[in-house]
Protein backbone atom coordinates (compact mmCIF):
# COMPACT_ATOMS: atom_id res chain seq x y z
CA UNK A 1 0.00 0.00 0.00
CA UNK A 2 1.14 3.49 -0.75
CA UNK A 3 2.48 5.51 1.70
CA UNK A 4 0.42 9.08 1.30
CA UNK A 5 0.88 12.22 3.57
CA UNK A 6 -1.72 15.39 3.49
CA UNK A 7 -0.22 18.24 4.81
CA UNK A 8 -2.79 20.69 5.78
CA UNK A 9 -6.37 20.30 7.54
CA UNK A 10 -8.82 22.45 5.68
CA UNK A 11 -11.47 21.67 3.24
CA UNK A 12 -9.26 19.99 0.82
CA UNK A 13 -7.02 18.15 3.32
CA UNK A 14 -9.78 16.72 5.20
CA UNK A 15 -12.07 15.11 2.14
CA UNK A 16 -8.93 13.64 0.32
CA UNK A 17 -8.16 12.24 3.89
CA UNK A 18 -12.09 10.82 3.90
CA UNK A 19 -11.55 10.19 -0.06
CA UNK A 20 -8.34 8.19 0.70
CA UNK A 21 -9.71 6.23 3.29
CA UNK A 22 -12.89 4.97 1.78
CA UNK A 23 -10.40 3.12 -0.47
CA UNK A 24 -9.15 1.44 2.39
CA UNK A 25 -5.71 4.11 2.12
CA UNK A 26 -4.58 5.23 5.38
CA UNK A 27 -3.29 8.56 4.88
CA UNK A 28 -1.08 10.66 7.51
CA UNK A 29 -2.75 14.20 8.18
CA UNK A 30 0.12 16.58 8.90
CA UNK A 31 -0.23 20.13 10.69
CA UNK A 32 0.87 22.57 7.86
CA UNK A 33 2.78 24.83 10.67
CA UNK A 34 4.97 22.20 12.02
CA UNK A 35 4.77 19.83 9.81
CA UNK A 36 5.57 17.23 12.58
CA UNK A 37 5.56 13.77 11.72
CA UNK A 38 6.38 14.18 8.46
CA UNK A 39 9.71 12.44 6.67
CA UNK A 40 10.69 10.96 3.35
CA UNK A 41 9.50 7.67 3.98
CA UNK A 42 6.33 8.74 2.21
CA UNK A 43 5.63 7.43 -1.32
CA UNK A 44 3.22 10.59 -1.71
CA UNK A 45 3.20 14.07 0.05
CA UNK A 46 -0.03 16.10 -0.85
CA UNK A 47 -0.01 19.67 0.04
CA UNK A 48 -3.67 21.01 0.55
CA UNK A 49 -2.70 24.51 2.11
CA UNK A 50 -4.59 27.70 0.42
CA UNK A 51 -2.55 28.49 -2.63
CA UNK A 52 -0.55 31.82 -1.11
CA UNK A 53 1.02 29.70 1.01
CA UNK A 54 1.86 26.91 -1.44
CA UNK A 55 5.59 27.93 -2.17
CA UNK A 56 6.53 28.62 0.92
CA UNK A 57 5.45 25.24 2.44
CA UNK A 58 7.18 23.68 -0.33
CA UNK A 59 10.25 25.33 0.55
CA UNK A 60 9.59 24.01 3.88
CA UNK A 61 9.09 20.58 3.03
CA UNK A 62 12.42 20.10 0.82
CA UNK A 63 14.05 21.75 4.18
CA UNK A 64 12.77 19.16 6.42
CA UNK A 65 12.91 16.41 4.20
CA UNK A 66 15.47 16.92 1.82
CA UNK A 67 16.01 15.50 -1.74
CA UNK A 68 13.83 12.31 -1.46
CA UNK A 69 12.09 10.07 -3.81
CA UNK A 70 8.80 10.97 -2.17
CA UNK A 71 6.28 12.44 -4.99
CA UNK A 72 5.08 16.00 -3.61
CA UNK A 73 1.77 17.55 -5.09
CA UNK A 74 -0.09 20.12 -4.47
CA UNK A 75 -3.96 20.51 -5.28
CA UNK A 76 -4.83 23.74 -6.09
CA UNK A 77 -6.45 25.18 -9.30
CA UNK A 78 -4.42 28.28 -9.57
CA UNK A 79 -1.37 27.68 -8.89
CA UNK A 80 1.22 26.50 -11.29
CA UNK A 81 2.96 23.43 -11.15
CA UNK A 82 6.33 26.20 -11.28
CA UNK A 83 5.61 26.80 -7.62
CA UNK A 84 6.73 24.02 -6.29
CA UNK A 85 9.17 22.46 -9.43
CA UNK A 86 12.55 23.72 -7.90
CA UNK A 87 12.36 22.20 -4.44
CA UNK A 88 11.53 18.53 -5.52
CA UNK A 89 12.92 15.63 -8.05
CA UNK A 90 9.47 14.38 -8.54
CA UNK A 91 6.46 16.87 -8.13
CA UNK A 92 2.91 17.92 -9.46
CA UNK A 93 -0.38 18.38 -8.97
CA UNK A 94 -3.63 16.72 -7.91
CA UNK A 95 -6.42 19.11 -8.26
CA UNK A 96 -10.11 17.38 -7.36
CA UNK A 97 -12.48 19.50 -8.78
CA UNK A 98 -15.39 20.06 -6.18
CA UNK A 99 -16.29 22.84 -3.97
CA UNK A 100 -15.27 21.53 -0.37
CA UNK A 101 -16.92 22.16 2.76
CA UNK A 102 -15.64 20.52 5.91
CA UNK A 103 -19.27 20.39 7.36
CA UNK A 104 -20.22 18.82 3.95
CA UNK A 105 -20.15 15.38 2.87
CA UNK A 106 -19.95 13.82 -0.30
CA UNK A 107 -21.49 10.81 -1.39
CA UNK A 108 -19.30 9.34 -3.86
CA UNK A 109 -15.71 10.67 -4.02
CA UNK A 110 -15.46 8.46 -7.67
CA UNK A 111 -17.42 11.29 -9.57
CA UNK A 112 -15.29 14.03 -8.90
CA UNK A 113 -12.81 14.91 -11.61
CA UNK A 114 -9.36 14.74 -10.88
CA UNK A 115 -6.65 16.63 -12.99
CA UNK A 116 -3.34 15.54 -12.68
CA UNK A 117 0.15 16.85 -13.89
CA UNK A 118 3.51 15.83 -13.15
CA UNK A 119 6.78 17.09 -13.88
CA UNK A 120 7.87 14.08 -15.58
CA UNK A 121 5.78 11.29 -17.51
CA UNK A 122 6.84 9.07 -14.48
CA UNK A 123 5.16 11.13 -12.21
CA UNK A 124 2.37 12.05 -14.17
CA UNK A 125 1.64 8.17 -13.89
CA UNK A 126 2.03 7.73 -10.41
CA UNK A 127 -0.26 10.43 -10.01
CA UNK A 128 -2.89 9.24 -12.32
CA UNK A 129 -2.78 5.76 -10.51
CA UNK A 130 -3.81 7.20 -7.06
CA UNK A 131 -6.03 9.31 -8.14
CA UNK A 132 -7.91 6.89 -10.49
CA UNK A 133 -7.87 5.05 -6.72
CA UNK A 134 -10.54 7.27 -5.94
CA UNK A 135 -12.09 8.52 -8.90
CA UNK A 136 -13.60 7.51 -11.95
CA UNK A 137 -12.58 10.58 -13.71
CA UNK A 138 -9.07 11.49 -14.06
CA UNK A 139 -7.49 13.74 -16.65
CA UNK A 140 -4.03 15.23 -17.46
CA UNK A 141 -4.26 18.70 -17.83
CA UNK A 142 -1.57 21.39 -18.02
CA UNK A 143 -1.00 24.33 -15.84
CA UNK A 144 -2.37 27.19 -17.71
CA UNK A 145 -5.04 25.13 -19.04
CA UNK A 146 -5.73 24.21 -15.06
CA UNK A 147 -5.94 27.48 -14.06
CA UNK A 148 -8.71 28.28 -16.73
CA UNK A 149 -10.69 25.37 -15.54
CA UNK A 150 -10.72 26.78 -12.15
CA UNK A 151 -11.52 30.30 -13.44
CA UNK A 152 -14.93 28.23 -15.14
CA UNK A 153 -15.91 26.57 -11.87
CA UNK A 154 -15.37 30.00 -10.05
CA UNK A 155 -17.88 31.31 -12.28
CA UNK A 156 -20.15 27.84 -12.06
CA UNK A 157 -19.79 27.45 -8.58
CA UNK A 158 -18.51 30.65 -6.48
CA UNK A 159 -20.16 33.12 -8.12
CA UNK A 160 -23.46 30.47 -8.42
CA UNK A 161 -23.78 30.55 -4.42
CA UNK A 162 -23.21 34.26 -4.29
CA UNK A 163 -26.14 34.74 -6.63
CA UNK A 164 -27.93 32.78 -4.18
CA UNK A 165 -26.52 34.86 -1.52
CA UNK A 166 -28.31 37.74 -3.43
CA UNK A 167 -31.64 35.93 -3.64
CA UNK A 168 -31.83 35.68 -0.16
CA UNK A 169 -30.97 39.62 0.79
CA UNK A 170 -33.98 39.87 -1.64
CA UNK A 171 -36.43 38.04 -0.39
CA UNK A 172 -35.45 39.13 3.22
CA UNK A 173 -37.13 42.57 2.13
CA UNK A 174 -40.73 40.53 1.82
CA UNK A 175 -39.82 38.69 5.05
CA UNK A 176 -40.01 35.27 2.59
CA UNK A 177 -37.24 32.70 4.31
CA UNK A 178 -34.59 31.34 1.52
CA UNK A 179 -35.86 28.28 2.34
CA UNK A 180 -38.48 28.95 -0.68
CA UNK A 181 -35.89 29.02 -3.70
CA UNK A 182 -34.89 25.48 -2.87
CA UNK A 183 -36.96 23.67 -5.12
CA UNK A 184 -35.98 26.08 -8.02
CA UNK A 185 -32.53 26.10 -7.04
CA UNK A 186 -32.47 22.27 -7.27
CA UNK A 187 -34.34 22.33 -10.37
CA UNK A 188 -31.97 24.60 -12.13
CA UNK A 189 -29.02 22.27 -11.24
CA UNK A 190 -30.26 19.38 -12.32
CA UNK A 191 -31.81 20.35 -15.75
CA UNK A 192 -28.01 21.24 -16.95
CA UNK A 193 -27.43 17.85 -15.88
CA UNK A 194 -29.40 16.13 -18.91
CA UNK A 195 -29.05 18.97 -21.12
CA UNK A 196 -26.75 22.27 -22.15
CA UNK A 197 -27.00 25.54 -20.54
CA UNK A 198 -27.99 27.38 -23.28
CA UNK A 199 -30.96 25.04 -23.44
CA UNK A 200 -32.01 25.84 -20.22
CA UNK A 201 -32.05 29.13 -20.32
CA UNK A 202 -35.33 30.58 -19.14
CA UNK A 203 -36.57 33.81 -18.00
CA UNK A 204 -37.17 37.66 -19.01
CA UNK A 205 -33.85 37.84 -20.77
CA UNK A 206 -34.21 35.31 -23.05
CA UNK A 207 -37.64 35.87 -23.72
CA UNK A 208 -36.57 39.69 -24.31
CA UNK A 209 -38.94 40.60 -22.00
CA UNK A 210 -38.43 44.25 -22.17
CA UNK A 211 -40.85 45.58 -19.42
CA UNK A 212 -39.98 43.11 -16.89
CA UNK A 213 -36.41 43.81 -17.65
CA UNK A 214 -36.59 47.57 -17.04
CA UNK A 215 -39.77 47.01 -13.94
CA UNK A 216 -36.52 45.01 -11.91
CA UNK A 217 -33.68 47.55 -13.12
CA UNK A 218 -36.12 49.91 -11.27
CA UNK A 219 -36.25 47.69 -8.25
CA UNK A 220 -32.93 47.76 -7.62
CA UNK A 221 -32.43 51.29 -8.32
CA UNK A 222 -31.31 51.89 -4.81
CA UNK A 223 -28.71 49.06 -5.34
CA UNK A 224 -25.77 50.06 -7.38
CA UNK A 225 -24.04 46.81 -8.08
CA UNK A 226 -27.04 44.00 -7.96
CA UNK A 227 -28.17 46.16 -11.09
CA UNK A 228 -25.24 46.25 -12.42
CA UNK A 229 -24.93 42.52 -11.78
CA UNK A 230 -28.62 42.51 -13.37
CA UNK A 231 -27.53 44.13 -16.27
CA UNK A 232 -24.36 42.87 -17.36
CA UNK A 233 -26.05 39.46 -16.96
CA UNK A 234 -29.26 39.94 -18.71
CA UNK A 235 -27.26 41.73 -21.89
CA UNK A 236 -25.31 38.29 -21.19
CA UNK A 237 -28.19 35.68 -21.85
CA UNK A 238 -29.61 38.13 -24.60
CA UNK A 239 -26.69 38.14 -26.58
CA UNK A 240 -26.35 34.00 -26.29
CA UNK A 241 -29.48 33.27 -26.97
CA UNK A 242 -30.11 35.65 -30.04
CA UNK A 243 -30.25 34.04 -33.16
CA UNK A 244 -33.29 31.41 -31.77
CA UNK B 1 -64.49 17.92 -8.70
CA UNK B 2 -63.57 21.41 -10.18
CA UNK B 3 -64.15 22.29 -14.01
CA UNK B 4 -60.66 23.57 -14.50
CA UNK B 5 -59.20 25.91 -17.80
CA UNK B 6 -55.83 26.21 -18.73
CA UNK B 7 -55.15 28.75 -21.29
CA UNK B 8 -51.89 28.56 -23.21
CA UNK B 9 -49.58 25.30 -24.22
CA UNK B 10 -46.18 27.15 -22.97
CA UNK B 11 -43.80 25.52 -20.35
CA UNK B 12 -46.52 26.69 -17.58
CA UNK B 13 -49.43 25.48 -19.12
CA UNK B 14 -48.16 22.20 -19.59
CA UNK B 15 -46.51 21.89 -16.37
CA UNK B 16 -49.54 22.91 -14.61
CA UNK B 17 -51.93 20.54 -16.89
CA UNK B 18 -49.17 17.39 -15.33
CA UNK B 19 -49.85 18.51 -11.99
CA UNK B 20 -53.40 18.62 -11.81
CA UNK B 21 -53.68 15.44 -13.71
CA UNK B 22 -51.21 13.78 -10.80
CA UNK B 23 -54.15 15.01 -8.43
CA UNK B 24 -56.83 13.71 -10.55
CA UNK B 25 -58.19 16.65 -12.43
CA UNK B 26 -58.55 16.83 -15.76
CA UNK B 27 -58.00 20.50 -17.07
CA UNK B 28 -59.31 21.49 -20.15
CA UNK B 29 -56.12 23.15 -22.14
CA UNK B 30 -56.68 25.69 -24.82
CA UNK B 31 -55.05 27.54 -27.22
CA UNK B 32 -54.39 31.11 -26.48
CA UNK B 33 -54.55 32.48 -30.45
CA UNK B 34 -58.10 30.97 -30.80
CA UNK B 35 -59.52 30.39 -26.98
CA UNK B 36 -61.39 27.26 -28.56
CA UNK B 37 -63.40 25.43 -26.23
CA UNK B 38 -63.07 28.43 -23.65
CA UNK B 39 -66.77 28.68 -21.79
CA UNK B 40 -67.73 30.44 -18.38
CA UNK B 41 -68.81 26.87 -17.17
CA UNK B 42 -65.22 26.62 -15.99
CA UNK B 43 -65.07 26.73 -12.27
CA UNK B 44 -61.32 28.25 -12.66
CA UNK B 45 -59.76 29.42 -16.01
CA UNK B 46 -55.81 29.75 -15.58
CA UNK B 47 -54.12 32.07 -18.03
CA UNK B 48 -50.81 30.80 -18.68
CA UNK B 49 -49.26 33.02 -21.79
CA UNK B 50 -46.35 35.76 -21.59
CA UNK B 51 -46.43 38.22 -19.32
CA UNK B 52 -46.59 40.66 -22.13
CA UNK B 53 -50.11 39.29 -23.10
CA UNK B 54 -51.83 38.73 -20.03
CA UNK B 55 -53.65 42.09 -20.06
CA UNK B 56 -54.64 41.45 -23.78
CA UNK B 57 -55.64 37.97 -23.68
CA UNK B 58 -57.95 38.67 -20.34
CA UNK B 59 -59.58 40.81 -22.45
CA UNK B 60 -60.14 38.59 -25.34
CA UNK B 61 -61.56 36.17 -22.32
CA UNK B 62 -63.55 38.30 -20.90
CA UNK B 63 -65.05 39.07 -24.64
CA UNK B 64 -65.61 35.76 -25.35
CA UNK B 65 -67.43 34.43 -21.87
CA UNK B 66 -68.70 38.02 -20.35
CA UNK B 67 -69.18 38.54 -16.68
CA UNK B 68 -69.40 35.13 -15.25
CA UNK B 69 -68.37 33.23 -11.88
CA UNK B 70 -65.19 31.50 -13.24
CA UNK B 71 -62.36 32.46 -11.04
CA UNK B 72 -59.97 33.70 -13.26
CA UNK B 73 -56.11 33.51 -12.40
CA UNK B 74 -52.73 34.37 -14.13
CA UNK B 75 -49.74 32.38 -12.98
CA UNK B 76 -46.82 35.33 -13.93
CA UNK B 77 -44.48 36.55 -10.71
CA UNK B 78 -44.36 40.03 -12.30
CA UNK B 79 -47.37 41.12 -13.76
CA UNK B 80 -49.32 42.66 -10.84
CA UNK B 81 -53.54 41.16 -9.95
CA UNK B 82 -54.60 44.83 -11.73
CA UNK B 83 -53.59 43.63 -15.39
CA UNK B 84 -56.82 41.17 -15.15
CA UNK B 85 -59.03 43.26 -12.55
CA UNK B 86 -61.16 44.64 -14.36
CA UNK B 87 -62.35 42.18 -16.62
CA UNK B 88 -63.79 39.99 -13.90
CA UNK B 89 -65.78 39.73 -10.49
CA UNK B 90 -63.65 37.00 -9.26
CA UNK B 91 -60.05 37.07 -9.98
CA UNK B 92 -56.51 36.41 -8.95
CA UNK B 93 -52.90 35.08 -9.12
CA UNK B 94 -51.72 31.91 -9.00
CA UNK B 95 -47.78 31.97 -9.12
CA UNK B 96 -45.57 28.53 -9.27
CA UNK B 97 -42.16 29.40 -8.57
CA UNK B 98 -40.47 27.03 -10.74
CA UNK B 99 -37.99 26.95 -13.48
CA UNK B 100 -40.35 24.83 -16.39
CA UNK B 101 -39.29 22.75 -19.31
CA UNK B 102 -41.53 21.07 -21.48
CA UNK B 103 -39.06 18.57 -22.31
CA UNK B 104 -37.53 18.41 -18.28
CA UNK B 105 -40.20 16.28 -15.95
CA UNK B 106 -40.54 17.22 -12.35
CA UNK B 107 -40.92 14.82 -10.41
CA UNK B 108 -42.63 16.16 -7.35
CA UNK B 109 -45.01 18.55 -7.84
CA UNK B 110 -45.75 18.96 -4.20
CA UNK B 111 -42.56 20.81 -3.30
CA UNK B 112 -43.07 23.72 -5.75
CA UNK B 113 -44.10 27.08 -3.78
CA UNK B 114 -47.42 28.38 -4.80
CA UNK B 115 -48.00 31.79 -4.10
CA UNK B 116 -51.52 33.25 -4.37
CA UNK B 117 -53.77 36.19 -4.56
CA UNK B 118 -57.16 37.12 -4.59
CA UNK B 119 -59.31 40.51 -5.51
CA UNK B 120 -61.38 39.19 -2.61
CA UNK B 121 -60.98 37.35 0.21
CA UNK B 122 -63.33 34.24 -1.16
CA UNK B 123 -61.35 34.49 -4.12
CA UNK B 124 -58.21 33.98 -2.17
CA UNK B 125 -59.69 30.51 -0.45
CA UNK B 126 -60.87 29.50 -3.76
CA UNK B 127 -57.61 29.95 -5.11
CA UNK B 128 -55.30 28.66 -2.11
CA UNK B 129 -57.76 25.46 -1.82
CA UNK B 130 -57.06 24.55 -5.94
CA UNK B 131 -53.22 25.28 -5.49
CA UNK B 132 -52.96 22.96 -2.07
CA UNK B 133 -54.16 20.08 -3.76
CA UNK B 134 -51.00 20.50 -6.32
CA UNK B 135 -48.77 21.99 -3.35
CA UNK B 136 -47.81 21.43 0.04
CA UNK B 137 -46.02 25.09 0.38
CA UNK B 138 -49.15 27.52 -0.77
CA UNK B 139 -48.99 30.71 0.34
CA UNK B 140 -50.55 34.46 0.21
CA UNK B 141 -48.82 37.26 -1.23
CA UNK B 142 -49.61 40.74 -2.52
CA UNK B 143 -48.71 41.96 -6.54
CA UNK B 144 -45.72 43.94 -5.09
CA UNK B 145 -43.94 41.28 -3.13
CA UNK B 146 -44.38 38.80 -5.88
CA UNK B 147 -42.37 40.91 -8.03
CA UNK B 148 -39.73 41.09 -5.35
CA UNK B 149 -39.67 37.22 -4.97
CA UNK B 150 -39.64 36.79 -8.47
CA UNK B 151 -36.51 39.28 -8.92
CA UNK B 152 -35.09 37.06 -5.91
CA UNK B 153 -35.99 33.65 -8.59
CA UNK B 154 -34.11 35.48 -11.57
CA UNK B 155 -31.04 35.91 -9.80
CA UNK B 156 -31.17 32.55 -8.20
CA UNK B 157 -32.06 30.32 -11.05
CA UNK B 158 -32.34 32.38 -14.66
CA UNK B 159 -28.22 34.10 -13.41
CA UNK B 160 -27.28 30.60 -12.14
CA UNK B 161 -27.49 29.39 -15.57
CA UNK B 162 -26.16 32.13 -17.41
CA UNK B 163 -23.45 31.64 -15.14
CA UNK B 164 -23.40 27.84 -16.07
CA UNK B 165 -23.52 28.99 -19.67
CA UNK B 166 -20.14 31.11 -19.04
CA UNK B 167 -18.22 28.19 -17.75
CA UNK B 168 -18.93 26.08 -20.54
CA UNK B 169 -17.74 28.75 -22.74
CA UNK B 170 -14.70 29.28 -20.62
CA UNK B 171 -13.72 25.09 -21.17
CA UNK B 172 -14.39 25.45 -24.61
CA UNK B 173 -11.62 27.18 -24.75
CA UNK B 174 -9.76 24.66 -22.94
CA UNK B 175 -11.34 22.11 -24.92
CA UNK B 176 -12.97 20.34 -21.84
CA UNK B 177 -16.27 19.83 -22.02
CA UNK B 178 -18.96 20.56 -19.36
CA UNK B 179 -20.16 17.63 -17.73
CA UNK B 180 -16.69 17.88 -16.38
CA UNK B 181 -18.68 20.94 -14.02
CA UNK B 182 -21.71 19.02 -13.19
CA UNK B 183 -20.66 17.47 -10.14
CA UNK B 184 -19.49 20.58 -8.47
CA UNK B 185 -22.62 22.10 -10.05
CA UNK B 186 -24.99 19.84 -8.02
CA UNK B 187 -22.95 19.94 -4.94
CA UNK B 188 -23.27 23.95 -5.03
CA UNK B 189 -27.11 23.18 -5.08
CA UNK B 190 -27.30 20.76 -2.72
CA UNK B 191 -24.98 22.61 0.44
CA UNK B 192 -27.46 25.70 -0.08
CA UNK B 193 -30.53 22.92 0.81
CA UNK B 194 -29.08 22.24 4.54
CA UNK B 195 -27.46 25.81 4.89
CA UNK B 196 -27.22 29.24 4.04
CA UNK B 197 -25.45 30.55 1.23
CA UNK B 198 -23.53 33.00 3.17
CA UNK B 199 -22.08 29.51 5.21
CA UNK B 200 -21.65 27.69 1.58
CA UNK B 201 -19.76 30.60 0.01
CA UNK B 202 -16.14 29.02 -0.86
CA UNK B 203 -13.79 30.44 -3.51
CA UNK B 204 -10.92 33.07 -3.92
CA UNK B 205 -13.18 36.20 -3.07
CA UNK B 206 -14.37 34.82 0.01
CA UNK B 207 -10.26 33.80 1.04
CA UNK B 208 -8.86 37.46 -0.14
CA UNK B 209 -6.44 35.76 -2.47
CA UNK B 210 -5.75 39.13 -4.10
CA UNK B 211 -3.37 37.46 -5.95
CA UNK B 212 -5.58 35.00 -7.75
CA UNK B 213 -8.15 37.62 -8.35
CA UNK B 214 -5.63 39.61 -9.77
CA UNK B 215 -4.84 36.29 -12.13
CA UNK B 216 -8.74 35.78 -12.82
CA UNK B 217 -9.32 39.41 -14.00
CA UNK B 218 -5.85 39.45 -16.11
CA UNK B 219 -7.08 36.11 -18.14
CA UNK B 220 -10.32 37.77 -18.25
CA UNK B 221 -8.54 41.19 -20.13
CA UNK B 222 -10.37 40.68 -23.87
CA UNK B 223 -13.68 39.48 -22.15
CA UNK B 224 -14.73 42.90 -20.91
CA UNK B 225 -18.13 41.86 -19.80
CA UNK B 226 -17.25 38.62 -18.21
CA UNK B 227 -14.55 40.29 -16.57
CA UNK B 228 -16.79 42.99 -15.34
CA UNK B 229 -19.34 40.06 -13.93
CA UNK B 230 -16.26 38.52 -11.96
CA UNK B 231 -15.22 41.93 -10.59
CA UNK B 232 -18.70 42.78 -9.39
CA UNK B 233 -19.82 39.25 -7.88
CA UNK B 234 -16.37 39.11 -6.10
CA UNK B 235 -16.55 42.40 -4.31
CA UNK B 236 -20.16 41.02 -3.51
CA UNK B 237 -18.78 38.33 -1.77
CA UNK B 238 -16.15 40.12 -0.05
CA UNK B 239 -19.02 42.40 1.21
CA UNK B 240 -20.98 39.82 2.03
CA UNK B 241 -18.72 37.56 3.81
CA UNK B 242 -16.51 40.38 5.93
CA UNK B 243 -15.88 40.12 9.33
CA UNK B 244 -16.00 36.86 9.61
Amino acid sequence: MKKIAIIGKGNVGIHLERALKGVNIEPTLIDSRSLDGLSGDFDLILICVSDTAISQIAHRIAEKIGQVSSVVAHTSGSVSIEAIKNHFKKCGVVYPLQTFSKTMEIKDYSEIPFFIEGNTEQTEKILKLIASLISDNVFVLDSKNRKKLHLASVFACNFVNALYCIGEDLLKECNIPFEILRPIIMTTAEKVISSTPKNCQTGPAKRRDEEILTQHLKMLADKKELREIYRLLSEYIIAKTKNE
